[in-house]
């Protein structure tokens, strides 16, 4: 855990900013708007709210594709740095999260994209590496993903380091700005990766100056093995699932102990579960938004959805019966995003009309539906168990699901002394209580010969 | 020449952005701060500076490399999108024109973020799309630049015609927001472009809605007879070298002959030169700005970027001597920008250090030292000749060089009827007398097999 500037733990909470919000439905609910999924001014007033309600950050999820399902709900559609670079502009403290895909970006342009956003927004910039296995995606980048989820995160790895290695390719003195004696820039203090990897080449140093935090924050989003040893051995921040108090703990356990394995303070990684809210003033107002979000879903959205992710024909799953018995076990194909539910459906006996609804609007992740109160005892609870930094908060619907968080729930988090009243540092590490790493040499692979390909055919 | 809303021909001006400024010394002048280069409060200064002014546009060089020489001068630093978001934010009407290579990217994701550049500006995107010939950025994507020449502008022209069909892949009604039907998008409104190329595979459209601008503004920069035709099939406007009027009237005449060849109206076309300007009160005042820039300029620097160029080593270049008889004639493997210095050298009987100079800060462009009377009459002639349709303003030094035309070149403009006094519109399109592209149905290449790679190893 790791400690504010004060001696008491303090609670993190990010916005999962997922456009309309994470239930399917909350496009067709009163408070949004069709067209906010691709209009930069929700997503800068927004930004503004959470920041009024001093979240750390927000979040941009990424997917370089349609949906599978555009005609029923929004999906990812600006380039997230693109939102966060506008967002940067409207705001002075909230820490802004963008995912890139480390199977269909260039290391260095990912590199100067993070460095430029952390450069404009004065040090608030974090980068989330996804590895992305959609095949609609690799459609798109002319690939084709293969089922070896192992070489797919060795690839990420390796962009990971070289990423890294990008952003310290520059002392923080490198620019020396002698107008007197016409010296610009001492390249001495430069340091070039000269990286001959497996899957990258990249001689040349950034040719972007030092980021403000030195290193945006980098946060991971796996929760399989490969993704475990990927946030222990790089990671600032992991966002996680977790449906049970118990699943936290055991999480947390794997990963401070893998942290440890490669040398690094356990408590130094971050950990966010995802937290689907539904909020009411009462219960029974909260059971009841959240039913009427569920009637907006169209059955036949969920029903493809759970198919897709099982892998199977949609005429094979009943709503009102359980999943055959051939489903209910989480495999080794399946997202581990998706493994969690699954196995909750096949412990707890769920239909598949519960299962679809157990998984929080489709997400994934755990969904607390209540009063302020409720929310708020529930992440104090867990936060006080030690197993969690705070919570990726995923508002069932943004437009009016977040501003109930952040006026009401926000509060009482205050009143428990677990959350800021104000931010107390200028940048993302300062809210998250990371300190600004030291540029460190990075023995970058050398093979014989540089890995090159004519940029022609 | 396009024509403004009224029926007066309307010049055109954009501020190419080079950093601290053209000259390599401008960041040693003492209106510049060492450290404007990779600050965005300063690109947002200047460019709300040039949308008072009425500028067209601003326009963000690139290339994703360290420059050869830090040690001298600045170079592009951050990312241009993340740049002209921020700006986006701080303006409301000025154009937003960046640079990214057809080499180094991928189209969907450049298609992407310039499609969300225009979104979030409301229709002010220009994308300029080069093809990158350093080895330097090379290095950077594990990759070689091959010599050949016409290699490289055909993956330019493929890169080109998938980006416009990635703007084109969704109908401008495409997203219906029924929510009361549940229906978000009409996927028969969707024309994914299932290109299977001879450089890349695309198969789906992409996941931002048709850009505000239908297309953005497309622009071309190369001078070489591969570049006119990339220019004549695909853009809207182009970026020129033009040392003297005849030079320009030429390149307009067959420019204009290429678009006409490819069913285009031939002054469909802008073409925009760049012009260096070094702005005085008085020509004496000027011509010792000029002096004193040159001045600061160290002789290393110039003689090494002029041998870099040539390709030759340093040491056979002496300053107050002509080039070596050889080295005389632009040769093919010279990038086009600089031909005509090296032309006008040869033609002038001019010395090295003369030739250094005459390449306008060492930019390969026009100059002008002057009054703005002297600045504002030399437009005017050029822009009543009919061959351009205006500018590409390159100041001597940004931080005093442009609010000087600013403030006493343009209203001289403005007097003589040539340019606005009040944008008219609100899109990019608007300024430049651009129509809003229909979508219209792009003929995918279709080779039996899609071009697939693993993305491992």
């Amino acid at each position: 855990m790791t400690v504010s500037m004060g001696s008491r733990p303090q609670l993190h909470l990010n916005l999962n900013f997922l456009n309309a919000g994470t239930f399917a439905s909350a496009w067709r609910w009163p408070a949004s708007r069709p067209h906010d999924f691709a209009d930069v001014g929700f997503y800068v007033r927004i930004a503004q709210i959470a920041e009024r309600a001093t979240f750390d950050a927000v979040f941009l999820a990424d997917v370089p594709a349609l949906s599978d399902r555009p005609e029923f709900r929004p999906f990812n559609a600006l380039e997230p740095t693109i939102v966060l670079a506008s967002i940067a502009a409207a705001t002075s403290r909230i820490g802004l999260i963008a995912t890139a895909s480390s199977s269909f970006n260039e290391p260095y342009n990912v590199a100067r994209r993070f460095a430029s956003l952390d450069h404009v927004s004065h040090g608030r910039a974090g980068l989330n590496v996804v590895t992305t296995a959609d095949p609609a995606v690799a459609g798109n980048f002319g690939a084709q993903v293969r089922a070896d989820h192992a070489a797919r995160y060795r690839r990420g790895a390796e962009f990971t380091s070289l990423v890294k290695a990008l952003w310290d390719s520059w002392d923080d003195d490198a620019l020396v700005g002698d107008r007197d004696g016409a010296r610009f820039l001492d390249p001495s203090r430069l340091h070039p990766p000269d990286w001959r990897g497996e899957h990258f080449t990249v001689l040349g140093a950034l040719n972007v100056p030092r980021p403000p935090q030195g290193q945006p924050v980098l946060v991971q989003a796996g929760g399989s093995d490969d993704g475990k040893a990927l946030a222990a051995a790089h990671a600032d921040a992991v966002f996680s699932v977790a449906h049970t108090l118990e699943d936290a703990v055991a999480y947390a356990r794997d990963l401070r102990a893998r942290a440890a394995a490669h040398g690094r303070d356990p408590d130094g990684i971050l950990i966010f579960p995802g937290l689907v809210t539904v909020i009411g003033s009462t219960e029974e107002e909260a059971r009841r938004r959240e039913e009427a979000l569920w009637d907006l879903v169209p059955l036949e959205y969920g029903l493809r959805r759970l198919a897709g992710i099982l892998g199977v024909d949609p005429a094979r799953l009943r709503l009102d019966a359980p999943l055959p018995a051939d489903l209910a076990l989480p495999r080794d194909g399946m997202q581990t995003f998706f493994k969690g539910a699954v196995s909750l459906a096949a412990r707890g006996g769920l239909t598949v009309r519960e299962l679809i609804r157990a998984q929080g609007g489709g997400t994934g992740h755990r969904i607390i539906v209540g009063t302020p109160e409720t929310v708020a005892d529930d992440i104090a609870r867990w936060f006080r168990s030690g197993a969690v930094a705070g919570f990726n908060i995923m508002p069932d619907v943004i437009a009016d699901g977040f501003p109930a968080f952040a006026d009401a729930v926000v509060p009482l988090l205050r009143r428990k002394g677990l959350f800021r009243h104000a931010y107390e540092g200028a940048t993302l590490r300062d809210h998250l209580g990371l300190p600004r790493p030291a540029r460190r040499p990075h023995a970058a692979p050398l093979r014989p010969e540089p890995l090159l390909e004519d940029i022609q055919p």
